[in-house]
C-alpha cells in the first residue's frame, strides 16, 4: 500500500525519519535509525542498535551506518540511482534538509509529503487491534484499584504515582501520557496534570490516563465526585455523558469525523454548556498516542473499519469544576465496538 | 546576550520554537507556544495556555493567538518590519519552513541556525545550579531504596517501578529518561533499559536513573553486584572507576571536553579495554537530559564555569557482562564539583 501511495506521488521512495512510522513499517523499535522505503527497501541505523535491528526488522536490508543513518540513506539513494525521493515534512528539521540536499547533490529531486504512512497507519489490522485490546484491558483492570487510593487529603500527584506504579507492576511499558489526576476546582481544566494539590473533601476528580503495552498506546477518562455529588454536578455529569454517548452512536464507516463531534457538541449546546467544550471531541490512537484522524468540528476525514478513535466530550466551569469521560472505540464494518470496558454511571466516593 | 548573537549573526529577531529554549527565555512550561524573540519580543500561545502564559511569562508581552501561534509569530515579523529572522534550524521542520516562507512573503529573509539559544544554556547561572542540585540530592537520596529492592528473582521492571514510585513521592515531576536497570547478561547493553527480565542470583546490575525537579534534570549511574563478584568482575569494576576518576579529574575551565574523554578513554586502553568503552563521556544537563556541550573523543569544544556535565564511561564485555559510573559535575572557576553525592565503592548485595 505504500507502494501505490509513492507512485501516486510519482517519487522513487520515502525517506523515514519519523520513528513511530519506522517501527510500523519495518518493525524497529530503537530510538535511531532510518528507513528507505524503496522498490528495495533499506533500514539505516548505527552501530549500537545493529544486535536489536537484526532481530527485530523484518523483510527489509538492514545496514549499519559509520557516519549516521541519514547520510547513509542519502548515499543508499544515489547508489540506486533514485530521481524523486519523497521526505516526511512534518517531522523532518530543516538541518536535516540541508544535510540531506547537500549530500543528494543536483541529481535527486527531493519531495516533501506529509502523512502518507500516518494514513496507512489510522487503519489498524488484526494482530495491532489485538495489541491495542490487550493495551485498554490493562488500564482499565487499573481503575478500581485507582479509585481506592482517591480519599480527601491525598496529593494528585500521589495518587497518579501509585497508579503508575500499579501499571508497570502489570506490565506496561511505560504510561502513554502525562496522567492526569485533576481535582476540584482543577477539574476544569483540560490538561490539569497531576500536582501537588490535595484531593478535596467534596467534588470531582478527572482521571485521564492511559499505558503502552507492546508499543501500543491506551487512553481513557472518567470523572468521580469525592463526596455526593450536588444537583448541579449531577447535572453537569448527565450532559458530559449523554453527549459522549451521542459522539459514539455517530460512529459508523463512512461517515465523517466532523458528524461526530457535531453529535457529541450538539447534546451539549441544547444544555447550553458547549462554550464550555473547548477542545475536539477524539483522536485516533496506536502507536502514538494522538494519531490520524482527528475528531473536530467541520473535519471532514472519513471514518474506515479498523480505525481506533476516542470519544471525550467535557464541559469545564471556569473556577467551578469541570467533567470529561473518554472511551476508546473500534471502527468496524457495520458501526463501531467500545473498547473501554470500564463503567459511566457518575461514582460517589464517600 | 541572546542579543549579541542575534547582531552577531545580522538578523532581526529568533523565531523560538524549540521549547525547551523557549522556556528558559522567558519562562513558558506549557506544550504549545512561538517565543519571537526581538528588540521587543513576544510570546504566542493559544486560548488553552492564557491563563498558564500570563503567570509564568516575564519581561516578554504575551500574545493570544486564533491561528496558531507560529503563524502569529510570522505576522509579528511583519508588523515589526523586520527583514532577516533566524529559525532554529535544528528543530524546525520542513512543514513549519514552508508555512513560515509563505506567511513572510519576499520581503523577510529566513536564516537557518543552530545552538544559539544551546550555548547560552550550556553555562547556568546560580539560579539553575541550585534546581540542579535539588534535582540531583532527590535522585540520590533514592539510591539506598532502591538498593533494598534489589534481590534475585525480582523483575527489573519491578525495581524501576518503585524506584519511580518513590520519586514521585518524594515530588519529582517525572522522570528525566526511561529508567536504566539492566543485570546479569544484560549489563553488558550499554543502554539496556529495565525489562521483565528477572535479577539473576550473582552478576552485575547498572542502575542508571535520573529525575526532573523544577524543569531540570538529574542522571547518575551505579553498578553494584548481586553476591560476591569474582577477580575478573572486580578488575572490571576497578578499571571503570579509575578511568571515571581520571575524567572528573580533567575537567577544568579552559580545558576541552574531548580532553575529559581522552583522560577516561586512556586508562581503559591500559587495562585493554578501550574497545569495549563504546559511547562517549558525557554530556551537559539541565532543562533536557542531554544538552550542549558533548564530552567525546576529538571535541574541541570549551569548559567553561557554570557547565553542568556527566562523566560516564563504561566497559561491556558482549555477552558476559558489563559496568558503567556517572556523576554529574559542575565547572567551577578553578576546576570542578562533583554534585553526585553517592559512593563508588564496589556494591556488593548478599
Amino acid at each position: 500500500m505504500l507502494h501505490d501511495e509513492l507512485e501516486a506521488h510519482k517519487v522513487d521512495a520515502l525517506i523515514v525519519t519519523h520513528l513511530p512510522n519506522v517501527r510500523y513499517l519495518c518493525g524497529f523499535t530503537g530510538s535511531a535509525g532510518v528507513l528507505l522505503a524503496a522498490p528495495r527497501p533499506v533500514f539505516f541505523t548505527d552501530g549500537r542498535y545493529a544486535e536489536q535491528a537484526a532481530a527485530q526488522v523484518e523483510g527489509v536490508r538492514v545496514s549499519i551506518a559509520k557516519g549516521g543513518a541519514l547520510a547513509a540513506a542519502a548515499a543508499g539513494c544515489i547508489k540506486m540511482h533514485l530521481r524523486r525521493v519523497a521526505i516526511e515534512a512534518d517531522y523532518l528539521t530543516v538541518t536535516q534538509l540541508t544535510a540531506l540536499r547537500q549530500a543528494l547533490g543536483k541529481g535527486v529531486k527531493l519531495v516533501p509529503l506529509s502523512g502518507i504512512v500516518e494514513e496507512l497507519r489510522a487503519i489498524k489490522d488484526a494482530e495491532e487491534i489485538e495489541l491495542i485490546r490487550n493495551a485498554v484491558e490493562l488500564s482499565s483492570r487499573l481503575f478500581r484499584p485507582l479509585l481506592r487510593t482517591l480519599r480527601p487529603g491525598v496529593a494528585e500527584s500521589d495518587a497518579a504515582a501509585r497508579l503508575e506504579f500499579l501499571a508497570r507492576k502489570a506490565g506496561a511499558e511505560s504510561m502513554s501520557f502525562e496522567t492526569i489526576i485533576a481535582s476540584g476546582i482543577r477539574s476544569a481544566l483540560p490538561h490539569g496534570v497531576a500536582s501537588p494539590a490535595l484531593l478535596p473533601s467534596e467534588g470531582f476528580v478527572v482521571l485521564d490516563y492511559g499505558i503502552v503495552l507492546g508499543g501500543y498506546c491506551s487512553d481513557m477518562t472518567r470523572t468521580v465526585h469525592l463526596g455526593s455529588a450536588p444537583a448541579k454536578a449531577r447535572d453537569l455529569y448527565a450532559a458530559v455523558l449523554e453527549s459522549q454517548l451521542a459522539g459514539i452512536s455517530a460512529v459508523h464507516p463512512g461517515g465523517t469525523t466532523g458528524e461526530v463531534d457535531r453529535a457529541a457538541r450538539q447534546v451539549l449546546k441544547r444544555a447550553k454548556l458547549d462554550r464550555f467544550f473547548t477542545h475536539s471531541t477524539g483522536h485516533g490512537v496506536g502507536l502514538e498516542i494522538h494519531e490520524t484522524p482527528r475528531l473536530a468540528a467541520k473535519n471532514q476525514a472519513v471514518l474506515m473499519p479498523g480505525m481506533v478513535v476516542t470519544i471525550e466530550p467535557g464541559a469545564y466551569l471556569p473556577g467551578e469544576y469541570g467533567v470529561r469521560i473518554e472511551d476508546m472505540l473500534l471502527v468496524t464494518e457495520t458501526g463501531y465496538e467500545v473498547l473501554t470496558p470500564v463503567g459511566k454511571g457518575l461514582v460517589e466516593l464517600n
